[in-house]
């Protein structure tokens, strides 16, 4: 299982994604599942991912190498993409070009083959833009109604986001809110665990404000837990008990 | 879809319920949920069920008119059974039946055929019990380390439970806690509605301390939700912000 949330508020974007992968309980793995394409000053294009680590590997692979334009036939690289909405296109057909050769065969398997992207982030001088895409290659773009995008294992998490977030919100509230929200999906699904990978790129800076991995001891993210806790607590006793008689 | 919480504390037992019930988007309705087998200061029984109405609905009249014992042939009704576990028995073994006639002809039709049921309460002279029947028939007990048990769409209800409750919260607390659980639920997912069943049944008391179904407009269901929403926002908001750098 995955966990992977991206926020698009006004501005700025966060990414936040968790690395744990399991093939069944007993093949527990961290892999990276937040993958950076960029040239500082010009472009940043995060990709986020869920679902068959396979599937997910070989499609960045090919969007590094280039994915073959059906009409042209050159090769197009995703770090190239002239705008985000392409980017969000070529993630889509290279899928769709990497399902077709291996998704036969793992059916046949009975092994899982859905994925999910979120494709996210800035060419120079065009609007920050979130999309996420789904299994057979169709996307859908993220807007200020709802200023978030999930994969993986997200109804847990959800909650916090839709009570929370908006879309004037600070980029750094909002991390701070994708992550109390990867908190809440980590205590209910062994499947998402630390450490974290994160990104917060502000509007129109082009290069990447934060930029890290949150590791299992991370201080600020256990700190962060523990005063949700009981602020939590505090709150729902603040509240008066119910008197229906 | 359906979401039902039971709360098993140390002083009581909460059992929340909705009323939204769909075949379809276009086909919304509302339909008791929460079910309510008791003699005063003998014994409360209080049943809460999900999934597929017609099999939920036909389980619960057999259980009313009685189930055949396999081996002697009487018939049992729910009412009557001498025990929690002896009822949660009973209700696996009336749902058996009704999904040996009735599931087959439903799965030539693809028509979702999952159930399941929660069913609490206190039998004179007994400890308090809190069972899960599983669409098998088979069941777990609710226990003090996880107090509680939910049914239907249960994920973003979860992390509020697994946060705030715990065995010796109080009974009214653990009401307002199931409530902000079922709102946490209705926000994220249109099948999920008010109005909602409630019952709180203190331990010994074997008569229900609240009972009464929450209509749409209620004010404190509500108020509930605003002043959650606000402490919510006011307890991100009092956490440092992020500084991975």
């Amino acid at each position: 299982m995955t966990y992977c949330v991206g926020v698009l508020v006004r501005d700025g974007l966060v990414m936040v994604s968790d690395t744990r992968t399991n093939a069944g309980l007993d093949n527990v793995s961290a892999y990276r599942k937040l993958h950076i394409f960029e040239r500082p000053g010009e472009r940043l294009i995060a990709v986020a991912t869920a679902g068959s680590l396979s599937l997910t590997q070989t499609t960045l692979s090919l969007l590094r190498e280039g994915v073959p334009n059906p009409d042209s036939g050159e090769l197009e690289v995703l770090e190239q993409a002239p705008t985000l909405f392409r980017a969000a296109q070529l993630v889509g057909h290279a899928l769709r070009l990497v399902r077709a050769e291996h998704v036969p065969a793992m059916r046949a398997e009975r092994v899982n083959t859905e994925v999910s992207f979120l494709v996210g982030g800035q060419v120079a001088g065009q609007p920050m833009r979130l999309f996420l895409v789904y299994n057979a290659g169709n996307f859908i773009e993220c807007g200020p109604d709802t200023p978030f995008l999930q994969i993986g294992e997200y109804k847990y998490g959800k909650p916090i986001l839709d009570r929370a977030l908006m879309y004037d919100t600070d980029p750094m509230d909002a991390l701070k809110l994708g992550l109390l929200s990867v908190d809440a999906t980590i205590r209910s699904n062994l499947g998402v665990g630390l450490p974290l990978d994160v990104m917060v790129l502000r509007k129109d800076a082009l290069l990447a404000e934060t930029r890290c991995r949150i590791p299992v001891d991370d201080p600020y993210f256990r700190d962060l837990g523990e005063r949700w806790g009981a602020a939590l607590s505090a709150a729902h006793q603040a509240i008066p008990r119910p008197d229906y008689g």
